[in-house]
């Protein structure tokens, strides 16, 4: 199972003072400027055009053969609490960009949501591990990849559960903002640096985690 | 002025833990790796043999063309408070690898240190653009390092007195410890990215800290 996020030199996934409105904190979205102008960024999204570069094939590969997504509930709606009778759909609009069946973990139930353009999400109340159960299952051969927040993707790792962590380390100090890696207990995990691929907005940095 | 530091990937340059007898914090030699075996170091440290290859030729780089460096009191001697009668003489050893003045930052006088193999310590109490002055006089034409700990280092990033910061990224995740980076206010720095090199312990990455 794969993780990949954008990050700051710093370490931070996005900004300060995050919320459903503002989902990547305050500054956040210079965090993931390198992806807007790719093609295959722009065609996940509906848009024509973009360019065809490096960081480009690292965006299509993103989603090369995944089958099911994993994701955590501040990356899904950025929000808490019981869902209430009218709830928010999340702040991926109505058609999107995964295509593919998505789990969402979060301690409150609700039915599932079919959108437009592939997507699902379920609501997994039962752990991460029950998430990536389902997701594995919806993958069938294909792969599972989680998509984030940082807080999943930690969980994932100390779980045992991840293979492969890529890392889009984007050369800027943000000073404050979400962490991709709170402090924790637990042993030392060890990675094997996989590839390194250099664009001028970017260092995409991939592992494999030791086991 | 540039500065260069070894950390973990979840952001960590030691353990947790740290003290005088423990400088590095627990499990924080693990950073340090990478650098033992490799002939720079070990001629700096006054030991023979040691491999030559990419990391060897970016440890000697380090020290080429440096003629100060200053350092904050953590990373001196890792202890607090006035000196005392007998005032430690750092964690360094009696024959430190620096081989040039050295400016410690401190709160607490204490009168300079000449060491063997030409290090000084001296110990500069108003300030680190004190110490950088100081470190600028002494080194002439060369160039004045920041030998970290991450402290000064942040704080150099902060004063806008860095203009290099070199990142020897090491592919584990610690946990806990010591952070380069802390939480602060303030603008955002962006870098730019001038050089990455790849060895099977270390990935090195470079950056110019834009103005």
């Amino acid at each position: 199972m794969t993780a990949s996020i954008s990050t700051s030199l710093d370490g931070y996934v996005a900004g300060p003072n995050d919320s459903p409105e503002n989902p990547l904190g305050d500054g956040g979205e210079r965090l993931h400027e390198w992806i807007y102008d790719l093609e295959s960024w722009r065609a996940q999204h509906g848009l024509e055009g973009g360019e065809t570069n490096e960081d480009d094939e690292i965006v299509a590969e993103l989603s090369e053969n995944v089958g099911a997504v994993v994701m955590g509930r501040r990356m899904f709606s950025n929000d808490e609490g019981p869902w209430g009778d009218d709830p928010f759909e999340g702040h991926w609009g109505a058609d999107p960009p995964f295509g593919v069946p998505v789990f969402v973990l979060t301690h409150h139930a609700r039915e599932p949501l079919e959108m437009d353009g592939g997507t699902t999400f379920t609501f997994v109340t039962d752990g991460l591990e029950s998430a990536v159960e389902h997701a594995k299952e919806a993958a069938g051969d294909a792969d599972v990849s989680i998509a984030g927040g940082a807080n999943t993707i930690q969980q994932s790792l100390e779980a045992g559960l991840l293979d492969e962590l890529q890392i889009h380390l984007v050369p800027v100090l943000l000073g404050d903002g979400i962490r991709l890696f709170e402090r924790s207990d637990g042993e030392h995990v060890e990675l094997e640096r996989t590839r390194v691929v250099e664009s001028p907005d970017v260092t995409h940095l991939r592992y494999r985690v030791s086991r």
